[in-house]
Parts: structure tokens; C-alpha cells; sequence
């Protein structure tokens, strides 16, 4: 079983609906989810420390990004946990885990891209893969926004209740499942059967790492 | 006489050094500079509050940001800062400003150009005008890491005396001179003698302003 | 008076309304208006030629790119436009300019922005001076789909004529009137009252290109 | 065995040198190699049209992309290819193939950066999986040029056996590897002897197919 872990800002609750939305997504897909909310009391003059939430990630299979677009990026909040990561990013601790991410702010386009492209970027430096959204674009339906790099949600004054609608959460359900999925087949989760028939046998992932 | 503000954040001191360079070349050009530094004491649980700094920015006609790269973007410090303009982003406040930018990190390209972008998009969220450096890059010399939409400085674990080194700082002043000359050209500073011709004239800003 | 190029590439015909939108804007505000397009026929081998076109590019105070989004970024014919600008890059003979964009796609985000942020990378290579749009976003009306950094319209299979929509040109008239006007305040068009008080005097605009 | 596809253009030959290392890498780590040069003869009017390269691609598990840095992004000749994509981009063909990417231009930085965020982006429309380079920086080494997004070269006039030089083929090498190790452990490449003891078992990858 893979471990996916959701970690996330949310400033108003809007971005907190789709995060349970990629998490309800990925649990469907039978991977052990950890929804781990970024919070302000864990900063201290723009500095993050939560030892126990970034050991939740260091244990995770792939780690799914999350916040509002805030003047055209990334909350200031999810920032600072990003920056709190510099240890592992010198460690490699987090290579080759799955990443990917999602959005959420008032317009159909506003500048959400820049968000997702900051956590590919962030991704990146710590080596991780990235999984997009797999989903082509329908008017009114899963993925209405036209996103591809992961999934935009749209939220302006609504309650929490009420926006992002159903189609943006369905949205992140999809990636939610699309990311387990992808981590298991990463990770070659294999049944007990076929782990007796490869008995005495290194598995594959294990003799692809020690190849690299 | 144009008003430039440099407003920057430095955790190491680095990214400070190359503030002083960039505020130096707006000087040198004739610009009043306000050289302000992000500091995390303004910042609670990931949100910025000097109210002071801010009414410094909205009385400037050009904006310079500054901040280190940190795992792919700006400084945590800095996107609190970029929060905390949200009314005046509102307001249109900072409209028709003109808006500049730097950032120092340790290898020659390190995704700073991703912090660069960023500072661009937080710009034309507030609709200001984006002036970028224009020097053809020189091996060893000015611009020798070859960015065009903005500044890039390098420095590793060496001292902030010592990194970034004398040739980014040039390249710091020239992208200082270039706005606060084009702040100058875009706010008409009529000496006192064309005053003179032109008294009971309005100011061609305030036409064009008024014709927006 | 100002000069404002819009040059664009258009294959179905919506982005040419688009430009045209614009260019009306720009025509609204007193400026001369040269509307280019890019034919495949001047493209051989993804090279593009076309020394009259690039010529009035060169007599214009700005230039405003227009593009398809396809595949994610500027379509290729725009590209091997810009391809073909490499010597006026060298001899850097569009410094000081100014720039804008707008493009069109099917999606309401789909990835626009990206195109967005390839204009605006190119024209910082140019040396250029960005304006992006300045329209809060209303829903249904200007701006509706929350664009900053330029302008975005919206086509799918529906005829030129009906998409982008009568919101999406309006917008797009905004960006050539902002465009024109800044233009014209970069430009201080002097009338012949002020000029007759200037006479013996250099212009400021010469005094801050000699001085830069 | 997997199969990796490298598809690059190159203008004046440095870029090709680039593909020839990423090859090598991708083939050390016995990945069978399709090493695809995008020729300006199969390009008309922008369009590229060479359905043997594309059909070659579709037949691989992963797909490299490279291209010089021109004035700011991707050169039209790799655009044009990429525009060529569309249909397989409805059909979803190319989805959960493994992608990746290298550039080469004069400087240090040089917007490369720009050029490898248009192929993550255009690999999301595809849906596949983006894989970034896993070599933190070395001054004069692996990676010196500090890229985590994919792969940057430098050239700048001098002959392409000299640039880019050792450094950053090694570096265009460690990509390679990493691409189709990656390739090898997301495609479970089972042995003869591993296949018998499956025997009647689906492969893991047909369940997750199945699933999704």
C-alpha cells in the first residue's frame, strides 16, 4: 500500500475542500492518506518548524502540494514550509518521490498556473516526479478550468460549503486517484503471491535504485 | 526628482549587498531612494504588517523586489510581504508604477529566474510596468550569468563582502540606473526653466492620467 | 503621435479578431496603428523572413504579440517570428520599447498564461518595458477570465465571428488603449504649443537615452 | 527494455552533441534509444509533418525532449514539432509516458530555464510524467550550471565538439540514465525467468491501467 500525504495552506477553507478532495481521491484508490494542513502558529517570522509534519513526508510515497493563489503565487505560509525543506533537499531525502499539485483562488485563470508552476519547480529541486492532471477539459464538468500541470479550483466569496463546486472537487479526485495509482505502480506494491514466486529475489525496485 | 524603493529581504546578507548595489545605481542616477528591508519580526504567523514600509512604497514611482532564491522562489519573507498588498492591489494603488527585480543564489542558474518570474507576476497583478536590465551579457563581466528579465547575483557560503562579487554588484547599479532613469523619463521631470514655459499648463501626466 | 505594432499569428482566425479588438483600442487613443500578421508563407524551414514586416516593427514605439496558445505556448509560426529577431536583439534596436500580449485558446485557463509569460521573456531579451493589462476582473464582462500579465480570450469550434466573445474583445480593446497611452506618456508627445517653448532644447528623451 | 526516445532539433550543432550524451546515458542503462533529429525539410509553413518520427515516438516508454535556447523559449523548429502533437494529444496517446528535457544556448542562465518549463508544460498537456535532472550542483562539474528541471548546456561560438563541454554531457548523460531507469522501474520490466513465475498472473501495470 503507497502513502500519499496532502500538504497544504488554506487561508479562508476553500483550498482545505479540495485538499479533502485529492485526499478522498486517493484513498478511493486504496493508498494510506495523510492530509497535513499547514498552519500559522507553526510559523515564526517566516520561518516554518513542524518536525512531526515533515517526518509524515519523508515517509510518503508521493506528496501532493496545495494552496490559494495569493498575489500571483503560492501563499506566504506554504513559502515557508517549502523553505523549512532545505535540509532534506541537501540530504535527497525526498528524490524520487511522486509529486503534484493544486490550486485554488477567485478567477477561471488568475495567474493559478504560477502556483503550479512554482510547486513543479519546488518539486524539482528535490528531485521528485511530477504527475499532472489526466483529464481533457469539460465545459461545466471535470476540469472546466482547462488546467494540465494539476488541478485549478475556483473560489471567490462563496462559503467554504459552496466553492469550489463539485465539478473543481471531482477534479481533484481525479488526480487524488491518479497519483496513488501512479505511486503504486512506482512502487510495484506487489500481492503475497507474487512476492513468494520472486523469493530470493531483489526487488526490481531495489536493484534500480542500487543501479542509480 | 523620481522616488525609488528597493524593497528586498536578505537572510545571509547576500541578497542585501546586491540591494545596496541596485539602490547606489538609482541614486546615482538622480532618484530618491528608500532602501527597505523585509524584516521577519513583521511577520506573524506568515503574515506581514508594517503599514509604515508600505506607505514608503505607495508614495515611490518605481518598485525594485529583491530576495534570495530559496528551494526554487522567493524568500517565505518576501511572498509575506507581496501578501500584505492585497487592498492595494484592490485599490489599483500601485498602478502605472514601474517595477524591477533581483535575487541572489548560490550556482550560476539555479532557478532564480523562477523568483524573477514570480516578481513579474506579482507586478502585473498590481498593474505596474515591468523594466528588465539591458546589458548583453560579458563573460566574467557584467551580467555574466546572461539574465534579461532582471537581476541574478551569485554567492555560496562566502562572505557577503565577498559574494556577490564586484561584477554582479555592476550589474546590480545598472539595473538601479535603468529604472530610476526610466522612472524619470516616465514622469516627465521638467526642469525649472521648462516649468517656467509650461506654467498654467497641466502636466502631460495629469492629461494622460486623466484620459485613462 | 505614438506608433504601437501588433503583430500576431492567427490560425483559424479567432486570435486575429483578438488583434483587432486591440488594435482598435490602440486607434481609440490617437496612436498609429500597424496591424501585421504572420503568414505561413514568409516560413520556410521554420525560419521565418520578412524584412518589411521586422522593418515597421523597428519604427514602432511599441509592439503588442498576439498568438494561439498551442500545445501549451505560442504557436510555432509565432516563434520562428521571434526566431528572427536575433539581430535586432544583438544590436539591441527594440531596447526601450514597449511590450504587451495577448493570446487565445479553448479552455478558460489551458494553459494561456504560459504563452503569456514567452512573450514577456522575449521582449526582456529585447530590453523592452512590459505593460500588462489593467482591468480588475468582473464576471461575464472585462477580463472575465482574471488575466494580469496580458490579455486572454477564449475560442473553441465556434466561428471567428462569435469567439473570442464581445467581453473577450473589450478586454482586449483595454490592453491597446493602455498600451497607446503609456506609450504616449513613455514617448512625451509634445504639443506644437510646448514644443515652440522647448525650442533649443533637446528633448528629454534624448537627454535620458544619452545619459543610459 | 524499455525504449527512450531522445527528439531534439538542433541549428548549429551543440544541442545535437547534447541529445548524443543523453543517449548515452539512457542507453548505459540498457534502455533500447531512438535518437530523433526535427529536420527543417519537414517543416512547411510552420508545420511539421513526419509521421514516421511521431509513430517511433508513440512506440516509446519515455520521451526526451531538447532544443537550443532561442531569444527566450524553444526553437520554432522543436514548436513546430510540438505543435504537430494535437491529435495525439486528444487521442491521449502519449499519456503516462515518462518525459524529460535538456537545453543549450550562450550563457550561463540565458532563459534556459524558460525553455525547460514550455516542455514540463507541454508534456502536462500530454499527461505524462515530467522527470528532472538528480545531481545537486558541483562548481565545474556534474550540473554546474545548477539546473534541477532537466538538463542546461553551454555554448556559445565555439565548435560543437568543444561545447558544451565535458561537464555538462556528463551531466546530459546522468539525465539520461536517470530517464531510463525510471522507464525500467514505472514499466516493471520483468525477466523471462520472472514472467514464468507470473504465469497466468495480468501485469501489475495492466491492473493499474485497468483501474484508472
Amino acid at each position: 500500500m503507497s502513502t500519499v500525504s496532502v500538504v497544504y495552506f488554506s487561508g479562508s477553507g476553500h483550498t482545505a475542500k479540495m485538499a479533502e478532495a485529492v485526499a478522498k481521491g486517493a484513498a478511493a484508490s486504496g493508498a494510506k492518506v495523510n492530509l497535513l494542513r499547514i498552519r500559522g502558529e507553526d510559523i515564526t517570522q517566516g520561518r516554518y518548524e513542524n518536525d512531526a509534519a515533515l517526518a509524515q513526508l519523508d515517509a510518503s510515497d508521493a506528496i501532493i502540494f496545495g494552496s490559494p493563489t495569493y498575489m500571483g503565487g503560492p501563499a506566504a505560509q506554504f513559502k515557508a514550509f517549502a523553505d523549512a525543506t532545505g535540509e532534506r533537499w541537501y540530504m535527497r531525502k525526498w528524490a524520487d518521490k511522486l509529486a503534484a499539485g493544486f490550486t485554488v483562488s477567485g478567477g477561471p485563470s488568475g495567474d493559478k498556473l504560477s502556483t503550479l508552476q512554482y510547486f513543479f519547480t519546488f518539486s524539482m529541486q528535490h528531485a521528485m516526479l511530477w504527475v499532472g492532471l489526466n483529464e481533457l477539459p469539460a465545459e461545466e464538468g471535470i476540469n472546466r478550468l482547462s488546467s494540465y500541470s494539476g488541478v485549478m479550483g475556483q473560489a471567490r466569496q462563496e462559503e467554504p460549503e459552496v466553492a469550489p463546486n463539485g465539478a473543481d472537487k471531482l477534479t481533484g479526485e481525479s488526480l487524488g486517484r491518479r497519483v496513488a495509482q501512479a505511486a503504486q505502480r512506482w512502487n510495484q506494491p506487489l500481492s503475497t503471491r507474487e512476492k513468494q514466486a520472486w523469493s530470493g529475489v531483489r526487488s526490481i525496485k531495489d536493484e534500480v535504485l542500487a543501479a542509480s
